[in-house]
């Protein structure tokens, strides 16, 4: 008899049809003997049209009052997830973040998980009952509601598995698993059986959507096993765990990520500060850098580019102009039509021509590298855009991705 | 300067515009100097979109989980009457109803309130805030959520005028107050000034369905001064107070009733014991007994009437034929097309002549009366649901309602 949480996903419970059907996937997993605690997101499209209502009466919400709202959310789905359990004759009881024991910081809208006190979770499941916990939600140590960020209902099935000292947790989504690239770009694409959390972390930090990150933090941090897999087809997907089980791969997958801008601050003297202040100005403003490339010298002044999310360019791009005398910068450009294209793979830490076949492969189909960036196990070109899904297919292939078994 | 508790129903809330209708009044309510805590339902018909969504996936859904879920429909509301107010720079906070101190017994689905701990709302009163209250929620003693029912809006909201003393409370609604009869039957029907509770609770209890009766309960016992008005035109409406400023009218309103229906059982031996056993056995169901009449004893044998809601007449026919053998009774008969047509006014008691009106009014046009039940402040006549309009109407004019200011 296992423990096991599962979270399901807003597609997952988009409608009583769904919420039915993942009740009595519920129910099947009783009757093999397994003990489960659901988790659940708000219902389809739901928050987003909650922050649409949101957006109706207030330019600027409260983060206090924006958590009361889009907390309504999960708490329709859970209700509703039980009901149908107990249609089937599955004891449960659903609970808010709240009542489930969340209890996080006063960051609303994005709040961290300070604790988690699951005795309530604890004595349903003693009781032979399903606990059915709102995804995403909390209490704040002042007894406001609290919201964790969208991807927060990952986090609160990670953080349950982990205070319930659960023997998985399977994050059920719209998708069967982690794929070595994205199967609509690339239909020779293979779903994984696992991945290592270094390499789903980097793959996420790449651009990969599901799971949310910072759910895989948590859960390497604290050693839960995570299983990505579908809500749909029910079939095993990819187990994300501490040690991999096969040797570890050269490379593993192709994440492309067309969500950033590329700014390049040019003309900039070649002097030690320069980069510092810059970042500094933009970290004040909360933007969001990822990648960074300082280009040589030449003449004693350079190049800094970095990319930064689209809706952040306008403001990144004033801090730039803003400061670019204090700089003694030459001017500011940015570019939207970039795409961010990584190899992600543990063997490449002991196989130094990782990079130089990624390079080739773009240079021989004459897709042109804007910028470059590596990690211990990653590697990320920025390219033209409108050649991302090409640049994403040929290192699929070169990589020999499609023939290879995880 | 006044502490006001107003309360806004689902159709004064119904979407975005309504909401930031209700703030600019919060507003002007400010400026002039009052304290204001508000007090919300759930947005226009969202609760019965809820009860649907249960009805989607359970035929017996659970009260525990209907409270979590129909609870999801005010805490929307509040949250963007609070970002409303902050748009308009009106410091505000949401509260649910757990956070608002209202501690419930746990009759899920239609929970009494036990205590009101409103340490949270004064406090926020106090730090010069408006709180919004989720009307018709509260927290039972084992830490679940619970709801009032419907209508339980109005009682969250006189029981915090209570808790917080207040000077009034408002219940704003989709009716500009209380009529003498309602004005889309007889367009002669005039708003009343004001209204003692004695009468607007026979009201209610004849069928007049604003404000909850429980709630008009409430405010008596507790001496809670109402001011039932519209959130539409914003114009005064009809003050509920415990002493009648004006002398008792004779009669100050004809009211309706058509959402009951007659039962009948015949041939009934008139002894001692019958009636008792017949509504014992009704009450033990649940069964919500209205009007009772039994006639006058012929040959030993007598029937008994009485009125229940329709939603019960096949339960209580069952009822009534599984123990017509132990009455020894002839038969039971329903009617379902009756309607119950009522008169109120606290000035009957010293008039004896309002029932021979009313008797006398129905009889010159012709409307047969089926059954006759009388309080200190009411008489009631239960007539064909067909005429029910126009007995309405001929009623309203023989008391002379469309000339007298109350």
């Amino acid at each position: 008899m296992a423990l096991l949480v599962q979270k399901f996903g807003g597609s997952s419970v988009a409608d009583p049809d769904r919420i039915r059907e993942v009740a009595n996937h519920v129910a099947r997993c009783r009757n093999r003997g397994d003990q489960v605690v659901l988790v659940a997101s708000a219902m389809g499209k739901e928050t987003d049209e909650l922050l649409r209502l949101a957006g109706d009466v207030s330019g600027d919400p409260l983060g206090r009052e924006m958590d009361m709202l889009i907390t309504a959310g999960e708490r329709k789905a859970i209700a509703l997830l039980s009901m149908a359990l107990h249609e089937l004759g599955v004891d449960s009881e659903s609970f808010t973040g709240s009542q489930a024991g969340f209890v996080t910081n006063a960051n609303h809208t994005n709040a961290r998980i300070v604790d988690v006190r699951a005795d309530r979770i604890l004595a349903s499941l003693n009781a032979g009952r399903v606990p059915v916990v709102a995804g995403a939600q909390g209490v704040s140590q002042e007894a406001n509601v609290t919201f964790l960020g969208r991807g927060g209902s990952d986090t609160t099935a990670v953080a349950l598995a982990k205070a319930l000292d659960a023997d998985a947790c399977e994050l059920y989504t719209d998708v069967s698993g982690v794929f070595t690239t994205d199967p609509r770009v690339v239909p020779e694409a293979r779903r994984m059986h696992s991945i290592s959390f270094d390499e789903m972390l980097e793959m996420a930090a790449a651009g990969c959507p599901k799971p949310a990150m910072r759910s895989v933090e948590y859960a390497h941090r604290h050693n839960v096993r995570l299983h990505v897999r579908s809500a749909f087809t029910w079939e095993p997907g990819t187990w994300v765990t501490e040690e991999d089980p096969v040797e570890a791969a050269l490379i593993r997958s192709v994440v492309a990520d067309d969500t950033e801008a590329k700014l390049t601050v040019q003309g900039v003297p070649d002097k030690p500060g320069i980069a510092a202040s810059l970042f500094r100005h933009l970290a004040d403003a909360d933007v969001n850098v990822d990648l960074i490339v300082q280009n040589v010298s030449t003449d004693g002044v350079t190049d800094i580019s970095f990319t930064v999310p689209h809706d952040q360019v306008s403001q990144a791009l004033g801090i730039c102009e803003s400061h670019s005398d204090e700089f003694g910068a030459g001017g500011v450009r940015s570019d939207n039509r970039i795409s961010k294209v990584s190899v992600i793979g543990a063997g490449m830490k002991s196989n130094p021509g990782v990079a130089a076949l990624m390079f080739q492969t773009l240079a021989d189909n004459g897709i042109n590298i804007e910028m470059i960036s590596t990690s211990a196990i990653r590697v990320s070109c920025v390219v033209d855009q409108d050649r991302a899904d090409e640049a994403v297919a040929v290192l699929h292939a070169a990589y020999e991705l499609e023939s290879t078994d995880f």
